[in-house]
């Protein structure tokens, strides 16, 4: 008899993003003749044509795969040298951070990765002797379920957070970065610029989990995704930045948000040769050879076109149009900050990220202001406490939109019924 | 302190294809005057160009992101309708078998799959409450190397085998293809057209199959990555042939080898909604649903414009191009095979599977004769033993190589020292 992985059996029903796709479904379908003015600010997703760079790189790497002598069959499991070269160049050692080529695993996303990672990690939880996961609350759900998939978690509270987590909060009082927490943890998922309070993470803070994790032997999940959205210059844009970060820290890396690649799929772990976690013995075993052997025994790479198209991002007309992507992506948060705060809204993030993360008025609910917006000006948000229970109260706003329509959006939100006392209309 | 997936620490050394590299690394660098001569049937890696339609459509697909109103960013995670349309279409209901869209999930290959499903089932291994595996010997080296990176397996013995996995020999006196176990197994992986041996199951043994998974409740893993290769009309293409199979089988599918997508990565996998698993005790749990949550929230799908690519190859025109790609490389096949013969080697496979199988002469063992073909003829074979215990004495040779190289082949295995005297050269 074949037996399923009962850990799946714990996950909360409705994913975020399914259950924000089924309301707005019901929404349209009892509203028909409104529905067409939906404005979907809700799933981070890009809306800018790609960069004219990658286009034609990939265009030029399939017309190869076209000819018999410049075809290339499968390629090296963890992405290519040219491709991983020009990362180490352009994200790292450009900046004063030495990278090796060996150290970068060229991947089809972040996502992927950040619960991949599990797999070369001891499963189980800290309750069958396995590793203390540490999770900020509000937090990108995916660090999360893949947790309670891969074993790691007890069963499911009845706010949504699971047994076995350790949650750190991200409130106002500490400016959305989570605080070193008192009991000792294994493995840290951090994500700065954060998604989805858009906040970010300065020296000083980020020095002092670096030093946590050096002295706790604890691994720190960095996810960087969003790392082109930092402007102010005096900010970390890698963990790598940190003395010690190479031996206590993995790296993800998209180029979804850069590169507009949400639906082209790239992205690139750092692991750096440095880093390694223990036996129960307490021997010292390296992780990248044993994420080399994950992904030499699961994978065949990523499209040699997608690599080609991402490796063109670092050249200096694909720098050029990243740059210009992220102004405006970053003109549209600006829009969204001062909009919001115009109508009298606590406004944070949007600054050094895509995300603007706002209270909503009235302290009503993420929900039932989700549903609010969704009735009164027909845009979608992100309900806050979707995220996690420190979520509650909060809404994020995405800038990944067209200019029309996030200067729409801020032109409706001054019509809603909270808003009219504010703007006087 | 962080703890290392102690389970990987278990695996042999060598994987089967660097250790391939490495010897022929090494009789490059001490014979550099022959090494250009060295020709690789060691992978199986494909080398004619891809197919236009596939071309024209990723092409196309790449020109829709360069402009806003067509950009597309996110896709659904498994993939898009218009490509799991055509192959529901295309390899399932225009052969009479009824396999839904939502039955089918896009992957960037079959090797990823192959590992990934170990994720929705219970780990451990039958040691410790799990499922108890059932792996072929020989076999392609994923299925065993991604039960030992989940825990399934005990350690590894001398002869490279794992304890704890149920081998199931296939020689020369079943046809290659694995009998019942006396034992009962749980998850049993098969693949037809077999890597590595090129043999091919009837329907009568692969009835035998469903059978025996339908009474014991046990899931068969069914690779049909060749499976354009089958050209006996008599032959199943897809397990789903058999009544029974929705409740017993999931299948995999890979573009590598028929449209030629070794560098272009993807492929599918088959789970229909007729198919569970059990909890431990003993509750049904339907695998659909856990694998589609599996992909959502480990994946965005694969690149839009391999997706596009897949799609054209179910196009009357693509269809035609395939038929070729395949035509030929059994062309290559058939030189192969009768070149084998004529030097009065045993040789099996290459009918409907681009394998040559062949034992090696004079009873020489896999890896001598490896090393004897590199030094005598500059050709670079894979050895049978290191697709396990079972492949001892043969050799797998790839027809996925230039008509001139395969022709090459075999003049130059003519002018070995085991050939003189049968060709009387």
């Amino acid at each position: 008899m074949a037996l399923v992985n009962e850990h799946y059996l714990k996950l909360a029903a409705g994913y975020l993003f399914p259950e924000i796709a089924r309301r707005v479904s019901a929404f349209a379908a009892a509203h028909p003749a409104i529905a067409p003015r939906i404005i979907r600010c809700g799933i981070g997703d890009v809306t800018e044509p790609l960069p004219s760079a990658a286009v034609d790189a990939m265009q030029r790497a399939n017309a190869e795969l076209a000819a018999r002598e410049t075809f290339r069959g499968y390629g090296p499991g963890t992405g290519y040298e040219f491709v991983r070269k020009a990362i180490a160049d352009g994200d790292f050692r450009s900046r004063g951070i030495a990278i090796d080529e060996d150290e970068i695993f060229l991947s089809d996303g972040s996502k992927g990765d950040c619960g991949s990672v599990l797999e070369i990690l001891a499963g189980g939880g800290s309750a069958n002797g396995g590793n203390r996961i540490a999770i900020t609350d509000p937090v990108y759900p995916v660090y999360v379920d893949s947790n309670v998939m891969a074993g790691n978690t007890g069963p499911c509270r009845a706010d949504g957070s699971y047994e076995g987590i350790v949650y750190m909060p991200c409130t106002e009082s500490n400016g959305f970065v989570a605080d070193i927490p008192k009991q000792p943890v294994d493995v840290i998922y951090l994500c700065f610029p954060n998604n989805p309070t858009g906040a970010m993470i300065d020296r000083p803070r980020l020095e002092a989990w670096v030093a946590y994790a050096l002295r706790n032997r604890s691994i720190i999940l960095y996810d960087a995704a969003y790392d082109s959205y930092v402007r102010d210059p005096s900010l970390p844009r890698s963990i790598y930045e940190i003395d010690g970060a190479k031996e206590c820290a993995m790296e993800f890396h998209s180029f979804s948000k850069s590169g507009g690649f949400t639906g082209v799929r790239c992205g690139y772990t750092v692991l750096p040769k440095a880093l390694a976690g223990y036996t129960r013995s307490g021997e010292r075993v390296p992780l990248n050879p044993m994420w080399t052997r994950r992904w030499n025994t699961r994978s065949n790479g990523v499209s040699y076109a997608v690599q080609a198209g991402a490796a063109a991002l670092y050249t200096p007309e694909g720098q050029a149009q990243v740059r210009s992507l992220v102004d405006f992506y970053m003109g549209n948060a600006a829009i969204l900050r001062d909009g919001c705060r115009s109508l009298g809204l606590t406004v944070y993030g949007g600054e050094n990220a895509p995300y603007v993360w706002v209270k909503c008025p009235e302290g009503a609910r993420s929900w039932d202001f989700f549903d609010t917006m969704l009735r009164e000006a027909q845009v979608v948000i992100t309900p806050g406490s979707g995220f996690g229970a420190c979520g509650e109260g909060f809404f994020r706003i995405s800038s990944f939109n067209s200019r029309a329509n996030v200067e729409e959006v801020v032109r409706r939100m001054r019509s809603m019924t909270f808003a009219r006392a504010t703007v006087g209309a």
